[in-house]
């Protein structure tokens, strides 16, 4: 069995995509993610391009992730040298142990839009490739719109992978750019290619310019290529990249291809609602194999067959891939990952209680709760149900006023009222928000009776609004994440009034604080 | 050039949606949308099934549109008579000049799902199909399940094809209803069906479970399908039907089939978005060629490119499908893109100006702002540096409170002060949170002056905290989604206090919907 390659360019190309922005901690999270999921390859960014980068591959390479990272860039300036090439430079000093070159294979953007030669342009990817294999690098090759380049002048687009290869590229890998062609064309051309360079690896990059981005990349694969570039979810500038998301079980459990072990396949589904989630994007509940609704069966008959036999209706099994069969008429369907994720955390579980939080669960997530990255809310769920658990405070009131008055300026404050134990605390803090000043008062209420709370900090914070186009009268929902040294953790809280989802969630994560800190003692400060 | 056929099943299988409903009222305008537009077939809904639709069928009808209406049922019951069958009469009564049938072609189907036999079931249909040819009807044969029956059991699927084209089917529409199938298997299939059933008008009805629904229905044509089964932004259940959006000018574009007049293509990105905006549901910025990014460029290089010569990146002409180039504001853009920007608004911008616009946008992204997405807040510097422009109006105090007290419940209140021409206008509003109540209140504040304000409603709210770890304390970005009728913008605010940050978007929106509308005339009701 062929096995297949992933390239994830998430960090790179998929957050060239208009509405996403991912800090440096956002991007460290998706890697460490990705990498544990198995991505063959992940291209981290573009150090040339964004200083920031500079900061996280730092950090990235320093975590010897098991997946192989990749550092973007181009290839040398026309007439330049390679030596005193600041993108060249930079993307060495990234440290990662591939780099990735994309060149121009088109002849035409060759003299248009670099205004060179079509002899320097051969030399400028000899060398930049040359250049980086004598460093050490694993290098990777992108034909930047190598199909259009090669409809165009297919002598010169094969000379711009030779050029490649014979400086030593380990990989060469074709680029759709403009995202345009359809299936059928992606598949002779590639197959021409590969004939005319046995021997040599190949990879394709897609984008979805015409809906096609999935099937061009299959469509490549069946010709030869043996990694295929993509992103999560099709993340990506215009119309997205390629979707790795729904490549993946397509080329396994269709077409046969050895990609991933099977336990890492039944993840694909919380793995792309994370990254969804760490991106401050809806996931796309009508994504293949992924969705909320990829497996959902409307009508009592549709249930009925389906218990018969599933694949009256069904593709596949969707536990493959993580996801489950829902009947939208009425809710048969349990959840395996819950008991799971109980006897992760060492709770033993009878059916009944994970029965209980099933339905707490079934029943927030109605009210716009997701539960996919807010472990620590499931988590505090399960403890709750612990017969020996007691509650360490419980919340009686809150107030929380934003003002801006014309020659006063911002104010911001809150009041939190709070039992703990057989004491009432009425604490009142201000803050640069109302959310902030609130997090501050409930800790502030918190930390004479438990003084581990002093070392908690809110680190992020996201919002969604819920409910398609019903704007802010629509519920909210809100993410937080908390550290306390080394310790993070995630919860969420949903509700119209985006200052109360964050009041449960602020609250849950105090109370959660409590049960991971003491449980492993003083954090860890380093 | 070969004609394709186009048929649309929005209003039927699309509407099976999840979190799609559409009224008797939503259906008709839809309808008469479409059929302006062009499309050959409407499918309008399943009489049998919902008996909303009867009076639906019975408007519909009256109303004479250009395009042919079908109503969708299933063949007869086994071991029954098409006479007593009350779905094929519902269908009659419909009074369509279209009926479309949908009968088993998977032996599997036949013998577990509807536990009859192999020879029945083929009776069911080439009785069902001449009962409806003897009223008059044109029939069109939806063979269900068709590709998994072929591989299953050819003769059988086979079969049931020659069932109907017997009885005098009009069309054959081969079915991929579990949406499992790749291109390649597509086109081998519907080429081999082809060729067995010479003369015969094949459509083909695709499912995007593979995320391949274009790319099969593509591949389905190429074997000698003439009709296209899908729907409007490829709504439907699951992962959902074949995009005709994406589908149509693929066809007409890339593939050279005569589908629609040149002019008719140009009003496809309207077509989408005012569909969208019909079933409540967003548009996707990132749909195949008429999603508002879907020709958006991102940093100086590639616009100074493009207006060098458009086909460098881009694969087709926007104006081709009635969506337009865009050059995506950023940090990495030069003055080229503004310019641009300025020059579609109609506003001629010396370099000096577009210097201080830059500027400006390079300052505040410092501050957190991102202008990728807030096409609007750009828009409205350029509009601020006008000779002629006055502030419509002046923003002097606001107050937002959110509490909750024990026994009480949530309270989200605001107060609002702007000045308005002469008059200082000061409102109250309550809300679900103290943004939404903000809005209103500013909304209250203004639209005794501007009456037009009144048709803008919020439809969605993003949240980020900015500076990596700082939580609540960091910087707020607010992104804010305001529709119009069919007319949508965005704008920023970026600020600590998350309530502040909303304000500055809240009010920069109401700004902007001034010189906007009023551009426009009055919004689009449909």
């Amino acid at each position: 069995m062929t096995s297949i390659l992933l390239y994830d360019t998430t960090l790179r190309d998929g957050s060239q995509r208009e509405d996403i922005s991912l800090s440096v901690e956002d991007k460290l999270t998706i890697a460490q993610r990705l990498a544990a999921f198995g991505m063959h390859y992940i291209e981290c960014g573009w150090p040339g391009s964004n200083p920031k980068d500079a900061d996280f591959f730092a950090r990235a390479v320093s975590m010897n992730l098991p997946a192989r990272l990749a550092a973007f860039g181009r290839t040398r300036n026309p007439n330049g040298s390679c030596d005193d090439d600041t993108n060249l430079r930079a993307l060495v000093v990234a440290g990662t142990p591939v780099v990735t070159l994309v060149g121009k294979s088109w002849d035409y953007h060759v003299t248009q839009v670099l205004s060179t030669t079509l002899a320097e342009n051969l030399a400028m990817i000899g060398d930049s490739v040359a250049w980086m294999k004598a460093r050490g690098k694993e290098v990777v090759f992108d034909a930047e719109h190598f199909y259009d380049g090669f409809l165009a002048n297919p002598d010169y687009a094969l000379a711009t992978l030779r050029a490649a290869a014979a400086a030593g590229a380990d990989w060469l890998v074709l680029c759709e750019t403009n995202g345009g062609r359809l299936p059928w064309e992606m598949e002779a051309m590639t197959r021409e290619v590969a004939a005319r360079l046995p021997g040599a690896q190949i990879g394709v990059h897609c984008h979805n310019d015409t809906g096609c981005g999935v099937a061009n990349s299959l469509a490549a694969v069946r010709s030869g290529a043996t990694m295929v570039q993509g992103t999560i979810n099709g993340y990506g500038e215009r119309v997205g990249n390629a979707d790795l998301v729904t490549i993946l079980p397509n080329l396994q459990l269709k077409m046969g291809y050895a990609v991933l072990p099977e336990e890492k396949l039944r993840e694909l589904t919380t793995l792309s609602r994370y990254v969804a989630e760490v991106a401050n994007l809806k996931h796309n509940d009508h994504q293949p194999y992924t969705g909320h609704s990829a497996f959902a069966h409307k009508g009592g008959i549709h249930v009925a067959a389906i218990l018969k036999s599933a694949d009256t209706y069904q593709h596949i099994d969707p536990e493959r891939v993580g996801n489950m069969m829902r009947s939208v008429t009425s809710e048969l369907s349990g959840r395996g990952n819950i008991v799971l994720q109980a006897r992760r955390m060492g709770l033993d579980l009878d059916n009944e209680a994970a029965q209980h939080v099933l339905a707490q669960i079934k029943h927030l997530e109605h009210e716009g709760f997701t539960f996919e990255a807010a472990e620590a809310s499931v988590e505090l769920m399960f403890h709750r149900l612990r017969a020996d658990y007691r509650r360490p405070f419980e919340l009686l009131d809150y107030f929380a006023i934003t003002e801006r008055r014309h020659g006063r300026g911002l104010v911001a404050e809150a009041t939190v009222k709070v039992k703990v134990g057989e004491l009432i605390k009425f604490t009142a803090a201000e803050g640069n928000g109302p959310v902030n000043a609130l997090a501050s008062a409930l800790q502030e209420a918190l930390v004479d009776h438990y003084p581990i709370l002093r070392t908690v900090r809110l680190a992020d914070y996201k919002v969604r609004i819920l409910g398609g186009t019903a704007g802010t009268a629509a519920n909210t929902r809100v993410l937080i994440d908390f550290q306390s040294g080394t310790e993070a953790w995630t919860t969420v809280g949903a509700n119209a009034n985006i200052i109360d989802a964050s009041w449960r969630a602020l609250s849950d994560s105090m109370e959660y604080a409590l049960i991971r800190l003491v449980d492993k003692g003083a954090p860890d400060k380093g």
